[in-house]
């Protein structure tokens, strides 16, 4: 029985802002990527959803980002890597004192946004987040897009590596994400994303862009939580899962 | 015989900003407070620092501060206690990070600036200070100052606490400092501090302002480092305490 | 015939974060309080709502306050008078270039949160406030709490000063506004508010905590944006003063 | 008679921070890039900098940045246009207001860091730049590098354009500065950057690293002011300047 794990990005406000209905997420996910205070999340948010998760069960990650609140860590930096290297790790060792606290730790990091992209092709920036994690806990995994070098680099230093599709972004026939600034995109239709989500849980396969079979193995799957609608979205596709004889877990 | 411990302000740069001359520093101090990003101290510098003090044997202190790159965190800010809390204990974990990689761990919390003067005599914010430090690892020692409102909870928390004087800052008779916008409020002289210096550690007296003598019985003693000159007077100290026969070395 | 100007607190997003609906106030208000990027306001929000503002023949305030993005200006600093008159008067003069590029002006001065809390009865910062204003631009009027220590010295150094009441804020028998804290600080019965505005600007009274009739007398009336059905209210309100007989329309 | 402008940034410290002796380099240049608060800059410093350069009979100018305090503005950043424009619009307004208090204006813009190097060749933000600069005040001059696509867009835009040299960079056969990470790419002693900067300005030309002569046409000759001895070169650079009979003053 095939098994996948439901990730998505919490706590991601910062004092007097909320962005993600962090509350009703944590019922259906199964890995909270938290923010961690460089492009989103305040350590009382940090605090509060950590405990949430803690409660629930869901896996405390750490969701690593340039620093960049006016940005929201969207925009690309060039960071040199040994500063990036101390960010990472600096913002993993943030979480991991609210997750310690809440009864657990920091499962795994996953980076946030532009760093996120940069890192699927950019070897020294993938080598620099490898290396922060590498300094803050050598046997955390790291989640990432399937062939991006950060994976490459995670697994030849020994990280275990974890990878992970996208229930509502649209796929090139190479397997790589349609840009964001590239009409289609984004799968808007729930139903569309609800069954896209199944065959790609049960088959590890998607239709992308055109029209062309693909192969997308991925051990959990990114959900989106800070549009109207996207928790009930999240909780249908969770739901679908399940009756499709997916078990809905966290990765090991 | 006498034992004292000397700490002071380590890290305090930021990005491009120098301030402290913190490698001359670590071969003077067996207590280095690293500035932990919220006033001072950037991550790549909190790595380095910890890395520098582990290799000569120096203890790693997390200083942590109110929110305030711009006002060096000398400005006091009425934070409500569950933010201050949530802040005091990110800070401590992010510094957690970089002692370990450096094969050591955080040693103790010392608050800075408008901070160490507020929970002085401030119950709702010394206690939120205690709670972050309990949230971050309840068996961390807290330095401050002798009767301070932070070292009573500290202490009613279980907390180890740990007294500290100041080599270059007039006292009251009352034993506190004379505030620093009054005149006289440091002590420039040289050759006073170090007379001082050794007077507190040996005997634990001080002439106060008005010429009293009284009691300030410390067991760690802060200097000094972002003024020119601050390092040498820094090492005078150092070797002055050791022929009086004062031990110097860190706290239990 | 009575006139009453509306404000409200526009642009109180930051980056990807949004709080107040600023499209829809815009057609309610006469005086829109901007925020100039210290507890809210990127760059690029400010141009917007500037643009907006002007299209809609609404007077651009600026809403300076503390620089607190983490506490949404809403902490108390003790921020040095030197650096509170540089950072006022900076604030103004980066909503200038928006308001100018709207073709229009910055025409008031408006404090934020718990600076213009602070500048009731701090004489410190309330002097830094005004010569800050002062700094920018010798004509701004100052919106403020009538009596204010910010109205007083204000007048004294010659600006124009305007006051305002709360809507939906209880006051005590002294006029001043009850904290925030107490029960009852704030009118949550829409009826009431609705009620209570009209009352203020025709008879400038309103009944006090204690239930006694004080007078509250004020050119401005302050209605708020950020809570849900807050900008049904507004018009509510607006429509209720002007079926009174009051006119709505900005202070001169 | 050639003319040539000395320009240098200044005011590059943060709260606490220092960086630029400002005083003294004020005593020597003929433009101050003032920094605005982006990359370094805090409100007081950017006042006390203004005024001081109005006493002297120093020429303003905004110096643009990333908001990048951790990086100093040195790394670039994929900031949208809209966004870009907005914010150096916003750091030109806001070093206006203390330009004007000091009696004088904001005479040029020029931008800092990472984002200089980017609108060498990048036309989006080039664009974004000039349009920030149209945004704030559609007549002032643009300083930048010969042959930049800030340059050309700027002119084609309508403003006036100003070209720099480098006093102690070096030059590829090209005309473009030989990058910070190569060898040789910062001409350290001093009698070299003397002699070369008498060249550039007399005669318009510079031995590249190659060795083959090139042409510099540059209207104002940047000097460096955050290294030790660096003004006291900067001295020594407009002494034989105004000795070689070239006139030292600012660009029109």
């Amino acid at each position: 029985m095939t098994a996948i794990d439901l990730n998505a990005d919490l706590g991601e406000g910062f004092g007097r802002w909320r962005l993600t209905d962090d509350e009703r997420l944590l019922s259906v996910v199964t890995s909270a990527n938290v923010a961690c205070g460089f492009h989103a999340g305040d350590a009382a948010t940090m605090r509060r959803v950590c405990e949430l998760a803690a409660t629930r069960g869901v896996r405390i990650g750490a969701q690593v980002s340039y620093r960049d609140l006016a940005g929201f860590g969207r925009r690309a930096m060039d960071v040199p890597p040994a500063e990036l290297m101390a960010e990472v790790a600096y913002q993993i060792g943030a979480l991991e004192v609210f997750a310690r606290a809440a009864g657990t730790r920091v499962s795994y990091v996953k980076p946030h946004g532009a760093l996120y992209n940069r890192v699927v092709h950019d070897e020294e920036q993938a080598g620099a987040v490898v290396d922060g994690v590498l300094l803050a806990d050598a046997t955390l995994p790291v989640l990432g897009l399937p062939g991006s070098r950060l994976l490459e680099l995670a697994a030849k230093a020994g990280l275990p590596t974890v990878t992970e599709a996208f229930a509502d972004r649209a796929y090139t026939e190479h397997g790589t994400l349609v840009p964001r600034d590239r009409e289609g995109a984004v799968v808007t239709d729930p139903d569309a994303v609800v069954a896209r989500s199944v065959r790609m849980a049960r088959f590890g396969e998607v239709d992308a862009d055109s029209g062309a079979r693909i192969q997308v193995r991925a051990r959990s799957l990114c959900l989106h939580g800070d549009t109207p609608g996207a928790v009930d979205l999240a909780r249908r596709i969770r739901e679908r899962l399940q009756r499709s004889g997916v078990r809905v877990e966290a990765f090991a």
